[in-house]
C-alpha cells in the first residue's frame, strides 16, 4: 500500500491530467456508472475553547477505473465575523500544528486498499477543476476578463484552472485583507504570466468581468446580484457566496451535485437537538427544540455538472444569456477520479512509500 | 500511529472488557452524548463472476472516550440459495485470499488518526455483546437453556458473551451442515465449558430454550412463531432472521437503533434504478423500473438498546413476558467503544507496530 505526501501529490498533479481525470468522472456519472455516497459531518464538542469537532467524510466509485475513494477530515472548526461576514475556520490542532484530511484509495477488483494520502493538494485542485469544467462548457468562448473574490487556497487554483478552459488575459482579485491579496498577485502572476491586480473593493473585481469566480471562506453572500451582466458567467465554491437573489438573475443555472445526505449534519452534544442540514440550524435551534428545517433551495432541480458533460444538458444557450454553476456540494468521485490518477502516476515513476498492504487484509471473516 | 492485527486483538479482547466498554457507550448515546452516521452500502459491478462490488461503511464518536470510529467494508458479495435459504456470502478476493475490513480510530481532542486495524475479531464480538447486554436486561434472570441457530463466526460469539450475563447450564445448537456443528460444540465445550448439544433438527433447539439466538448467514426466517413460548427471550443478527410474523409473538420487543439511513444502498450498475434501502429491493426492480420502497417494518417504534440500559425504557415486565431484541443494524459507536478500549490495552501493553502519525497529517488546510 502507497503512502504519498502533498509534495509528491503537487508534483504529480497538473490542472491538464486533472481536467481529463475528472471529466472522464463526470462522463461516467452521467452513464450511471460512478457511485456516490453523500458526504456526512458528525459532530463532537471540542475541548478547544469556542470550536466544535468534526468528522466529516464522503465516497466515490468508479467503475471504469474500478476504484473507490474514501475522503475524510477530522478537524476542529469555529465560525468568526470578520469584517461582517461569518467564515468558518479550521484550527490546525493536531501534532505540529497540522490538520488531518486523509483519501483512502481501494481495488473495486480485489477490494484491497492501494494507498493513502492527504487530501489537500487534491481538495483544492478538484473544486477548481469542476468549476473549469463548467465555464468549459458554460462561460462564452470569448471569456478574458476573471474577476476573482478571495486570496486563499481555493482562490489560487481557480486561476490557472480558469486559464487551463478560456484564453484569460486579465485577473481582477479582491480579497478583504490588502497584504494578503499583494501577495497573491505576484504568486499568481508567475504561476499563469498574464496580468493580476488586486483591487481594494470588490465592485471592482466585477466590473467588465467576464467570469465571476467567489472562492472564499465567507458563509454570506460575496457575487452581488447587480454584478450580473448579460453574457457572464459566474460561480462559487459554495451556494452561499451566491445567494439566492444573485443566483435568480441567472438565465441559466447549473449546479455540481443534486444527490446529498437530507441530514447530514449529525451531532452528540448531550441535548434534544437532532440532525439537521447545516450545522448553524443546529446551533442556533433552542435547546430541547428541533432546528427548522431549510426548505430546498430552488435551484436544486437545475441540471448538474455530469448532465452537461455528457450533453444531456446544454450549457450556454445563446451570447447574451448570464450563466451559473454553483458548486454546492463536493463528490466524492472527485477524489476517485483525482486519487486513481495520482495513484498510477505515482506508481509508474515509482514516487511514495510502501507500508505492507497485508497489514489491511483480514483472514478473519468481516 | 498504530496498526494492529486481528491476533493481537483477540489476544486483548474479553468478553468482559467488551461488555463494560459497551455499556458504557449506549450510556453515552442515551445522554446524547455520541454520534452515529449510519451504515452506507456503494455498489459497484464486480469483475468476480456473479458477485457484485460493495464499500460498506459507518462512522461513530463518544463524547467522553473522545474517539472517532469508522468502519469500512470493501468486499466482493454474492447471494446464494443453498438448502432453500437466500444467503449472502462475503468472496475473499483480496491479495493471499483474504477480506478487507477496516476499523480507523481518530482522536475527537487533535483530530489526529490513532490506530488502523483489521475489522474481524471486533465486528464478530460487538454483534454478540450487544445481544447479550440486552439479554442481561430482557432475560429471565434464571435463563439456564440456551437455543442456538448457527454454527459460524458470529454463533461462535454469542455462546460466551449470553454465558457472561445469566447461569447458561445447556447450549443446543442447529445448523444444516452435520460437520459444521460437531467442530462447533468441540470447539464451544472447551471455551465455556457446559455442555453444548448438536441436533439435526432446528426444533429441537429451540425446545425448552430459555432464550435463542438466530447468528446464521440467512436472510429468510430461521425463528419459527410457534416457538415463542412465556418467558422466553429471542434475537437475531439480523431482522430477516425473525421475520414479522416471529417478532409479533413477543409480548415485548426492544431494536439496536432506529437511526439508519433512509436509502443505504447506492448503486453504479450503469441503469435508471436508484438507490434502494436493500440491496436485493434493487436487484429485483426491472431495468428502467424503481425498487418497490420498502414500507419500514412495524417494529421499529420499539426501544432501542440504549433506552434500556439508559433505564429510559424497561428490559422486562414480568417472568411471564415473551421478550425480543432485533439486533437490526450495526452502529459506529460499537467501534468506536470497543475499538478505543483495545487501542488503549494495546497502548499499555507495548502491543502492536508504530507508522509515523505525520503520514496522516498535513500543513496544507485541507
Amino acid at each position: 500500500m502507497l503512502i504519498l505526501n502533498n509534495e509528491e501529490i503537487e508534483s504529480l498533479l497538473t490542472v491538464e491530467n486533472s481536467l481529463v481525470w475528472l471529466e472522464k468522472a463526470y462522463r461516467e456519472q452521467a452513464e450511471g456508472k460512478a457511485v456516490n455516497r453523500p458526504r456526512t459531518d458528525m459532530y463532537l464538542p471540542s475541548t478547544t475553547e469556542g470550536g466544535v469537532y468534526v468528522f466529516k467524510s464522503m465516497e466515490g466509485g468508479l467503475q471504469e477505473s474500478k476504484v473507490v475513494a474514501l475522503r475524510l477530515n477530522s478537524d476542529v472548526i469555529r465560525w468568526e465575523e470578520q469584517e461582517g461576514r461569518v467564515t468558518k475556520k479550521k484550527d490546525p490542532v493536531a501534532p505540529g500544528g497540522k490538520w488531518v484530511g486523509l483519501i483512502l484509495l481501494f481495488s473495486a477488483e480485489s477490494g484491497e486498499p492501494l494507498a493513502i494520502f492527504p487530501d489537500g493538494v487534491i481538495q483544492r485542485l478538484r473544486v477548481a477543476i469542476s468549476s473549469a469544467l463548467a465555464a468549459r462548457e458554460m462561460a462564452r468562448k470569448d471569456s478574458s476578463v476573471l474577476g476573482l473574490f478571495g486570496a486563499g487556497w481555493q482562490a489560487g487554483a481557480h486561476v490557472p484552472a480558469m486559464c487551463a478552459v478560456r484564453k484569460i488575459t486579465k485577473v481582477q482579485v479582491f480579497s478583504p485583507t490588502e497584504a494578503r491579496r499583494r501577495s497573491f498577485v505576484q504568486e499568481m502572476e508567475k504561476k499563469v504570466g498574464i496580468p493580476v491586480e488586486a483591487v481594494s473593493r470588490p465592485e471592482e473585481a466585477a466590473h467588465d468581468a467576464d467570469i465571476l469566480v467567489a472562492a472564499t471562506n465567507a458563509i454570506t453572500r460575496v457575487i452581488e446580484p447587480e454584478w450580473v451582466r448579460p453574457g457572464i458567467h459566474f460561480t462559487c465554491v459554495k451556494d452561499c457566496e451566491l445567494g439566492e437573489e444573485t443566483i435568480r438573475k441567472a438565465d441559466r443555472v447549473a449546479i455540481h451535485a443534486r444527490n446529498f445526505a437530507p441530514e447530514n449534519f449529525i451531532a452528540g452534544f448531550g441535548d434534544e437537538r437532532i440532525a439537521a442540514h447545516d450545522p448553524l440550524d443546529y446551533l442556533r435551534a433552542p435547546r430541547g427544540g428541533k432546528p427548522a428545517r431549510a426548505k430546498p433551495p430552488f435551484w436544486l432541480d437545475a441540471p448538474e455538472l455530469k448532465d452537461i458533460i455528457g450533453g444531456k444538458a446544454q450549457g450556454r444557450g445563446s451570447p447574451e444569456e448570464a450563466t451559473c454553476f454553483i458548486n454546492n456540494i463536493g463528490l466524492g468521485i472527485q477524489f476517485a477520479a483525482v486519487g486513481a490518477g495520482v495513484y498510477g502516476e505515482a506508481r509508474a515513476k515509482g514516487i511514495g512509500r510502501e507500508i505492507p498492504t497485508d497489514w489491511f487484509l483480514e483472514s478473519v471473516h468481516p
